[in-house]
Formats: structure tokens, sequence, C-alpha cells
């Protein structure tokens, strides 16, 4: 579905159902409707035509909805940028995607200007914060509304970063079709439905938190917003609003389950609760489900390369006992339209049970990455989108991820590349050799460990690495923990850091080598 | 979804769940895969590549589904022939549409054997009939299975020639993109799951009941055949093999209303009826709803031209009183990731309950018509299909039909929308079948003229019928002149009354066929 459509057919269908409710504003399908194609009134007024490209910096809220689909509205490409990213990374982002106008909460107003200096022909609009509301609703109040520029199959939806195997984001270029072919799918497997109230705890500058956000318009069924998780105040507003769907990281369901608040109230208009983003461990899941025994836990494992889904884990099919329970530690079976393989080295499909590299293909399959053929043509080979996650499949296609084939660490459902905060840690004066490892952890599934060999005579510690990386790279992507060592590390034949052997001792005795 | 990803997943995740049950045949959805891919490797041999056309002349059956997958499965388009067309129109249809290799069923083996007399290089398979089936498993069995061609977006699935009743045929050309979004929404419309029992009532070669098909293979449900309709076979099928799920027309719902045989079965399995293809009157409908209360009836109404789906009215929205009732008479409202509109002749969208002509976009909109640039550009015009049918919309988004742009007759300068004078006619008590057309007429440049064909044994007069309409429509709405018929109205291969035909002779000799 595309999104334009979706948003026209709602307010066609479902003009006075509540679209949104956020900080005390609430919206039906009609005023959103009307307000986004007047905020695509005011890219237009900026100059934005389609294909150009318009960055976004802002936490969840009504406004940021609206702001994706004002850009969908005008034609124009988002480029959603990760709330927690350092000012560096900001700047390379907006200037390697070539954005014409940057939307953004109040509060990055000081990083914004920071990244305008260095970009003077880009434009800024300010969608406010909790604090400041009058400058946005004044925009949009003055703003005449206009047509839609009826987005065909190929165009480019958004470019959406991700850490890179060579130090540096990759831009994944999302299709409206990309997008129209995984919303469907994800209706299909939450059973969303129109009445459905989704509350936006997973952030909508990731794919997965935007892919939700689309299915309520799809639906016209009605959002409501974190800007911030916090544990009790989501317990009370599950209560208090009706909330019946959520997406939740593997890490935000475990805190649930430690609050003492989640025996008082009554959640039970919760219906569906999608995880993903990293493996949930089997005992927390186990947990969860016995806390919620009504709340149709469906775990997704897909990639911001294929939209979104690869594979589905259906309520059904968490089966807390029997010879079926072994399941739990499984991704789930291909969704719909998906077709998903195990594969050698030549792409040859593997026997069932033996490992093997996870591919797929499905209209859903990124038209690449932004500018980046080389890393384009690693990725996608005949069709195919090579995921870098290593696992095997059984007789009922259930696919099981043992390990990663890329360089790259999963904490607390966030994508650190290795190389990135290598490559933070190397720009430090008197490092002379590092190696980035993911170790498990208790709370964040992995975390990010760095292995530090500095230059003769050179003092250097711990913290010192850590502050350095701050500055450089968003805080989850800097190391929680850092082994200073003074003999060289360990090289292969071709001169490259053994990792695996950095790796083993922190999982030795464990069956995967990922969280 | 990609038909072909489709059924790699059927077979992945459901192997041995039945895919098929024909005529004593069962195949499991590996077995299917496995038979596709051999099939697939028949057409290859018979020099059949990625783009080639494939003609398909058979009745609903396991094999034609297997010859519809295989063609996809090689890459190649598919064009399904209506078993109803004369020898000509199926040699106009085979030459226009450039077909190298002709799928039929033993029982067209003569008027296969005359086509193929005029086009020298056609390659024949015959799929066999019920009669005959050695050639056919032999063929699958001798031959080697070939790797699926990998379908990309904008590749053709097939060719459907329309519009027979109004000159020569249209190729409508389906690419895998369209039918991957259309089965995706269909399926979200319907509720099917792959515990669904779908009875084939409609035939295969229709778009309509391809699709239907495709939704099975993507939730990997199950397939049952009926070749030729009859009544009392389909309710003794109904209640003997657990059926769950039909797409019906509206004589086919009124047949199943006639038979005695219908109240003594059991027929609680059958959970969706899916109807459309032409309008069903409001008392089929009330008596077809309160015989199968638990049914779920769906309308669909939609065109070849957008791979199926434009608007649905869903089985909660078939009220039978009070103020919502009306909308039985309704198309229902746009269905997910559909932009439907009511438009002027300019493309303008009209206001609410005013009639204009209904336009839609959406992914699933055709790439065109086959060879026929003039036709495409009149039909798709700035990416919006235009359905040539008329009608309004009211404030919760639901669409009437009232006609089709041609179907409508100017009298005294008033518009007269036929089908507004056959549903009051059609709600007469023995009117069994009725057509409204314009003829000329000296005063009034054009007159309302309607042909009736009573139920057998009940007497009907040309003043009993104006007197009801009088009753019902404005004045200069009621017919000037009826014929009464006592044998059926001439019916075109989509079951389409032939105006066209019934205005012949009162338009002969004309230059103009409207006043």
């Amino acid at each position: 579905m595309y999104v334009v459509n979706a948003l026209r057919r709602a307010a066609q269908t479902s003009p006075d159902r509540i679209a949104s409710v956020h900080q005390g504003r609430s919206w039906t399908w009609a005023q959103v409707q009307d307000r986004v194609a007047r905020l695509a009134g005011v890219l237009r007024a900026h100059g934005v035509e389609p294909g150009d490209r318009v960055a976004l910096l802002g936490w969840n809220s009504d406004r940021y909805l609206e702001s994706v689909l004002a850009a969908a509205w005008a034609g124009a490409v988002i480029v959603p940028l990760n709330t927690r990213l350092a000012p560096p990374e900001i700047a390379y982002q907006v200037g390697h995607s070539g954005a014409k106008l940057f939307i953004h909460d109040i509060g990055f107003s000081d990083v914004v200007r920071h990244v305008a200096d260095g970009h003077p022909a880009l434009s800024l609009i300010s969608i406010g914060g909790a604090d400041d509301a009058a400058d946005y609703d004044a925009l949009i109040a003055a703003a005449s509304p206009v047509d839609d520029a009826g987005p065909q199959h190929g165009d480019l939806l958004g470019i959406f970063y991700t850490g890179g195997t060579t130090g540096l984001p990759k831009g994944v270029m999302t299709t409206h079709a990309n997008m129209a072919h995984q919303v469907a799918l994800h209706m299909l497997d939450l059973g969303w439905t129109r009445d459905t109230v989704y509350l936006h705890v997973l952030p909508m500058f990731h794919l997965g938190g935007l892919l939700c956000a689309y299915c309520l318009v799809s639906l016209a069924g009605s959002n409501r917003y974190m800007e911030r998780f916090d544990a009790d105040e989501f317990l009370d507003r599950l209560a208090s609003e009706g909330i019946s769907a959520a997406a939740l990281g593997p890490v935000v369901i475990g805190w649930l389950l430690e609050s003492p608040r989640i025996g008082e109230l009554d959640l039970s208009t919760l219906r569906s609760i999608a995880y993903g983003t990293s493996p949930i461990t089997e005992p927390v899941l186990r947990r969860a489900m016995q806390r919620w025994p009504g709340a149709g836990f469906t775990q997704i494992y897909g990639q911001t390369e294929i939209t979104g889904t690869i594979s589905v884990l259906r309520p059904d099919e968490h089966v807390l006992d029997g010879e079926d329970a072994v399941r739990l530690r499984s991704a789930g079976r291909a969704s719909w339209g998906i077709d998903a393989r195990v594969v050698d080295d030549d792409g040859r499909e593997v026997a069932r049970h033996a490992i093997g590299e996870i591919v797929a293909r499905s209209p859903g399959v990124m038209a690449g990455y932004w500018q980046d053929p080389e890393q384009t043509a690693a990725t996608l080979r005949n069709g195919w989108l090579h995921t870098g996650d290593v696992g095997y499949m059984d007789e009922a296609g259930f696919i099981y991820v043992v390990d990663r084939k890329k360089d790259m660490i999963v904490t607390g459902g966030e994508n650190v590349f290795s190389s990135e905060v290598e490559r933070a840690i190397a720009s430090m004066p008197g490092v002379s050799q590092v190696a980035v490892i993911g170790v498990p952890h208790e709370v964040w599934g992995e975390a990010v460990h760095a292995v530090v060999v500095p230059a003769p005579g050179v003092p250097l510690d711990e913290q010192a690495v850590i502050a350095h990386c701050r500055g450089l790279i968003a805080g989850f992507k800097c190391p929680k923990s850092v082994e200073i060592r003074r003999e060289s590390l360990p090289l292969s034949g071709v001169n490259k850091i053994r990792k695996h052997t950095l790796r083993e001792p922190f999982w030795k005795g464990r069956s995967r080598g990922v969280n």
C-alpha cells in the first residue's frame, strides 16, 4: 500500500476517527490529511521537489508522523536520523544524502545549527518539542495544501542509514513499492485492525517503527507516542489509554517484567506485542508470555535492507512445552511472499539443519545503498539479499540464527558495526592497534568491547578511550568495556586481526555466537 | 507477494499440507512445487523463454493451477482464454498475444487444432481432461525441474483479454508487482488462512478466479475445483468436503437459493463467500444472508485493469435493517492502499453524492493494454485508472455505482442512468431479467426502453411495469415502452447482458448511437 494512497483512504473512509493523540493534541484522519497536505506545501515553499531529500531528527510524536507523511506527499525522500547519533555522524548523514531540508525537534537546535553551518544551502523547519508548539502549528495554518506527487513503484520513499563495514554508514534506499509490500505483510502477520490503538515505543526513525506507523495509516487505526521509554509510564498508559498493540525490543520487555507495577494494573487491552530487533532470551520470553497470556507475542526477524520482515514466529507458534518449544529459539518462518533460504558461499541452498548464510528475496528488497554501488553489489546478488546472518532451517521452515558473518554487534536492538567504533578509537593519538568485538551482556544482549594496544610508552586507560569516542559516535556505539593490551593482537595470514580468537573466552560454552 | 516466492514458501513451510484435490488426485505443496518446476522444464523444452506468451484454455482444475504456476516459474506470460469464446475469438487472442505455446484441456482439441492451423509455429500441450490423464503426468514425470526465473517488479505475469462486448478485445497487461499487491489486499479483505479450503467456482481464466488461486498459494491453503457449475453438486460438495470459502457471481447465488437441497444440508463450514463481477439485487442478497448467516458475505467491486479489487463491502457492513441498510446497494469502500475517487470529465474530484466517473490508483493498476497505446492512454490518465463506471460516494466513503459511462440515456435533456430504472423494475415480483436501453425518439431525442423477462408462468404486461416504476422513480426515468420477452436475454462471456444486441434493431442505419 502506497502510504499516500493509504492516507487518502484513511481520511475518506474514517474521516472522524482519531489518528493521533499526543501531549494534549488530538487529530482525526481528516485533519491529519489536511495538515499533511499543508505541510507538504511548506516543503514546496522551501524548494523541496520530488526526489529531494529531507532529513528528520526528532522523538516519536504526532508531528514526526505528519512530517514523514508530508515528505511522501511532496514526493520527497525522507532521511530519518537516529536521535542518539553524535554531531559528526549527523553532519555526515545530512551531507552524504544531500538533504535540502532538515526537519527537527526544537531540542536538537544546537546540533542542527552546527550541521547547518557546514551546509549553508540547508533549510530548517522546527517541529517543536514538548514546550514549543507555536511555530509548527502557525506554519501549517498559514500554508496552502498542495496535491500529492502520486508516487510510482520505483520512487524512493526514504534513505535509512545503517552502520557500514568500512566504518562509514550506508544509506539503505527504500522505494514506495518496497514499503507497500512489507506494510501489507506486516498487517497480515500482526492482525491489527482499524480499532487498534498502537503505542509508538520503537523509535520512528528506525525502519521498523516507521513500518508500524504506516500500518496504522493503512488501517486508519490510532497512534499514541512515547518520546522516551519509561517502564512505569508505559504500564500506566497501557491501562489508561486502552493501548492494544505495541512493538518492543527484548530489553524493554525485560524492564517491564522487573517493574513492581506490572502486577497491579489491568493490561488486558494489549492484544498484540511484536518484538524483535535482537534475539530475546528464552527465560524472559517465557515469563512475559506467562505474565501476558493474551498478548499475542509475535517475533519479527528482519533487516532494514528488506524493508522490515524476513520471518515471523506467530503467536500460535509460541509453544512453551513439548517438542515444539524448541521453536522459541528460532526466528520463525518466512513471512508472506518472502523466499528465504540458507545458502553456501556459492549461493546454493544447503540441506535442512546445515549451517549457511540466510538470504532472502521479496518485493521488499531495497533498491541498493545510496551512492555505493560496491556495497550494493556485495549485498544484493542475483536478486538475493545477503543478510550476513548465519543459521540453519529445520524441516518445517523455521529459521535459527546462530552467528553473524558481518563484523557487527547488536546491542539493545541497535546495530553497531565494529569498524565504526574501531575507526573512532584509531583516531585517538597513541593508539597502535584496536579491535572491537561483541561480548554477551545480561541486559543488552551484546555489549561493545574494545581491545586496544597503545603505542610503546603511551599511557592509555579505559575511561580515556570511552571519553574520546563520546565526541565522535553515538553513546550506544561507545565501548562498555576496554581492555588495554601491551602485546600485539593475534593476526591471520593476511594480516587481519583474528577476532575469533579475541571473542572465544567470552562466548565459550554457548550454543550461539550472537545474542 | 510474487507467486513464485509464494509457492516456494508454501512448499517450505507446509510441505505436507494438501494443496489440490481434484478427480481423485491429491497433491501436497511439496509435490506441487516439484511438479511446477518440472512443467516449467517442459515449457523450456518447447522453447518458452522469459517474456514469451503461453495461452491457456481449460476448466478449473489442479492442472490448470499447475500450468499457470509453471508459466510464472519459467518467467512466461500467461494468456488465459475464456472457455465460452467462439473459435474465431480464440484465434484472435492467440494471434494478437503472439503466444508461443498453447496449453489446453483435451476437450478443446478441435478448436485448438483449428487455431494451430493458422499459427504453424504454435506448440501445443494437452493437460488432459476428465477422461485423459496419461500424457500430462507422463510429461511431468519425464521432465527435469528447472530453477525459477526470479520475476522482477515490472515483469508481465499475464495478458487478460476483456471487453469483447464492445468491438475487439483488449489485452490487460498484468505485472507481477500488480498481482503481488492485489493478492495481499485480497488476503486482508477476506481473512482466509492456511486452513481455508477453497472451492474454485469462479473460472480460473478470469483474473478474479486466478487472484483467489494465488491467495491460496500465498496462504498454503487448499484448493478444490468445479469444472462447470451445478447447484446441487456445489451444495453436496460444500457439505461433504468441508469447503470454507468460495467466490460466486450473483447469478450463481440466485440459483443456489432456488435449489430445494439448500434447506437439507449442513453448510456451516462455509465461512467466506466473496461475490461480485456484476451487481446483485438486494432481495437476492437479503435472502442469501438470511439463509447463510455465518457465511461472511464480502462484496468485491473491481476490474481486470486494476488486477481485481477496487472496493469492498465487508461482512460487518452487510446490515439488513436501519439506516445503514442502504449500504447493501453500494459497492463498499476503497480497499487497502486503493485511492478511489469520483471525478468530473476534467479529472477533478466531485463533491460527495455528486455523480461522476469512478477512478482509482493503486500499485495494482495494469501496465496498459497489450499493443494498444491508444486505449491505454484513454484508460490510464495521470496514473489514474478510469473505470468507465459512473457513480457517487457518500460521506463515509461508500461507493455507489449507478451506471457505466456509455450506458446512459439522455431524454428531453435529462440524464437517465439505465441501472436506476433496472433496479426499479427488478424489485417487481416475478421479474427474472431486465435490461434498459435508450432508443431513438422523435420528440425526446432518446426514450427509455425496457426489455423484461418474467419468471416462468408469471403474467406481466407493459402497463404494470410502468405503473410499478412510477411509484419508485421520477416520471422521466420510467420506461416509455416495455417489451415482454419469454426467452432469456443474450449474455456475454462474462455474464453481462449484451445491451449492444438489444439496442441494434433500434439504432440500425443511424450514424450515431445516441441522440
